[in-house]
């Protein structure tokens, strides 16, 4: 597992699963080589290229590949003054492809990823298992210890009651990475040479009322279950803080689910990433969200959303109002990120509008 | 995986962690021969057999092992009117050997259990990873994406509260099975031929506030830290119930630790689980346990410790209490299970006069 699938190894023939029903969305400022490994897997797809960066600058497109791309001026010109809350020079851009694309599913995968190779040797479909993952029901309210019932080979076990049994819909499923681990910028300097070896060939529910740290950079959602609350945050260019779009998104969507009775699985599919960031410029971009990390999870952790919050929209839309209640204390950056994130579900709406809808006319 | 280890393989020499800390639990109707292919892993510890059943029969150990044995006699002697609260004709008698036990750690062993082999072909040292889990500490407050952030090779990822990654002291290590597993008799037998190939390198920390089906099969615990909540329950001879030892004593277990801080592990490791047991007698055993738990575990998942509660022991009378005043309505057996716990921790005390007792003066 040292090294990434050969592009051989990924030309097996492959069933598109859902080929019409999901999106890819890719966040990027360089030409696009990446996806020649991937062209097995994803090539059935429509891809939302999101550049971030320098709009002047022409990203490239291995041939064959169905897509729209969406630089800067794009995003200015399709959202007008709303184009404040998506974020510049940060890949949490990445979430103006959720709000663009009109499928059901989602999955959103960084440049750096390549395809990895399970114990066997086999390259790894990781659209697929994202797709098995959300098609599949989730666990939240109580813990399966042989992992997800719902794979081949496995079941609920002795003890598991029988009215937990059907599951909830699944809402997110995170995939993990093999090779460079997730790590933040303090471990990274600790741990300079440390590389993820290990395939874990599980899949299981995070259980309900418990939080995740959500990496974006191998990840897939049910657009129509949770889309509005995948709001990547203000990140980057203007902003104090970066590297924590992703989190952001992880928490309010663990929340919601929470809530609104939707499960969350991690485990299966790997990718392999191959470059570890610089950890002097993480560092830079984290150091604010390491500290105050330690106040937003416990506020997560004890937030409650009312009863009449029935849609994702206003969900969010009184997640925002409790962030700026009580995080505002923390960093007048919070009294921004609420009002983007009130900002964002205004344009989700705007370019939806056939979904729920804050008022809770239902489509 | 189809095939446990034979004993070739088990043969390489170890190292026997905590030696002189820990004893080695078997509840058997049967002579020990399983014994042999466990022998280097287990000759060096010390064993406490706890024989089921017929007092009058005798149990054959293989050569070589330290063990002490007792039968019902022994625990109606040694326990007297309290010997009531230690179940007969049922596995539940193993907990008699946590309570006789003088060491900090138990593990605990099934004799259908074999010697598992990792994917390489190796035999596992379920002792050993056990010992491994119990020895680091857990991480119940928030998830971990890769698993263990302790073991070898991982740790916290990006995203995770530095406050939280000294982690907290593990109470209980639960074991996995290869080849059968632990199913209950509905889904035995639906699926009568399914066997778990599927070794997944992994061990995890169950979140706070998520109750699990623990497993008694293959279970180590830090006997100091929760050895009183580790009570099986009144099962098998003129009980209404059985195979429900195990999972009682996983869900106050649980509870518990939940409100001390402490931690219970799952995963690794895994042993090889020989023989499936009667899913008719199975069914007749655990058919009243199976609509209880639609009550039972509900009961659990709201179940509130007050805060004067700092000892497992006071923990446990206390859950006793509660137990009597929900769950007695559900049926009349709960109201004398209560008394049990009761009596259980009332034994444990006298055999344990300088843990730290009920009316909180610690030793």
């Amino acid at each position: 597992m040292a090294e990434p699938a050969t592009a051989t190894q990924a030309a097996a023939p492959v069933v598109a699963l859902l080929k019409d029903e999901l999106d890819i969305v890719i966040p990027t400022i360089r030409n696009l080589d990446f996806l020649e490994m991937w062209r097995p897997f994803f090539q059935p797809y429509h891809l939302i290229i999101v550049q971030d960066g320098d709009p002047s600058k022409t990203i490239k497109v291995p041939e064959g590949f169905d897509y729209e791309l969406y630089n800067r001026n794009d995003i200015n010109r399709i959202l007008g003054p709303k184009a404040s809350c998506i974020s510049f020079k940060d890949s949490a851009c990445r979430c103006f492809g959720y709000m663009v694309s009109k499928k059901k599913y989602i999955f959103t995968i960084d440049d750096d990823c390549f395809v990895a190779k399970d114990p066997s040797g086999k390259a790894i479909n990781a659209l697929e298992q994202h797709i098995k993952n959300l098609l599949s029901p989730s666990t939240p309210f109580f813990f399966n210890t042989l992992y997800d019932p719902f794979r081949e080979g496995a079941d609920f076990v002795r003890g598991y009651p029988f009215s937990l049994r059907e599951g909830v819909p699944t809402a997110a499923s995170h995939g993990l990475w093999l090779n460079i681990p997730d790590y933040d910028a303090p471990t990274q300097l600790v741990k300079p040479l440390e590389r993820n070896t290990r395939y874990v060939d599980a899949v299981l529910t995070i259980p309900k009322g418990t939080l995740f740290p959500m990496c974006g950079m191998n990840l897939a959602f049910n657009r129509e279950l949770i889309g509005p609350a995948m709001y990547f945050g203000l990140m980057g260019d203007g902003q104090p803080i970066g590297r924590y779009d992703d989190m952001w998104a992880g928490w309010c969507t663990k929340v919601i689910c929470d809530h609104l009775g939707l499960g969350v699985k991690t485990g299966l599919p790997y990718i392999f990433h191959s470059k570890a960031s610089n950890p002097f410029v993480n560092l830079r971009k984290e150091y604010k969200g390491i500290y105050w990390q330690e106040e937003i999870i416990p506020f997560f952790q004890k937030a409650v959303l009312p009863k009449d919050c029935t849609t994702v929209q206003k969900c969010y839309i009184e997640l925002a109002k409790q962030v700026k209640e009580k995080l505002s204390k923390v960093d007048p950056y919070f009294d921004n990120l609420a009002d983007a994130m009130v900002t964002w579900i205004e344009a989700w709406d705007e370019l939806n509008p056939t979904g729920p809808v804050p008022n809770g006319k239902a489509a």
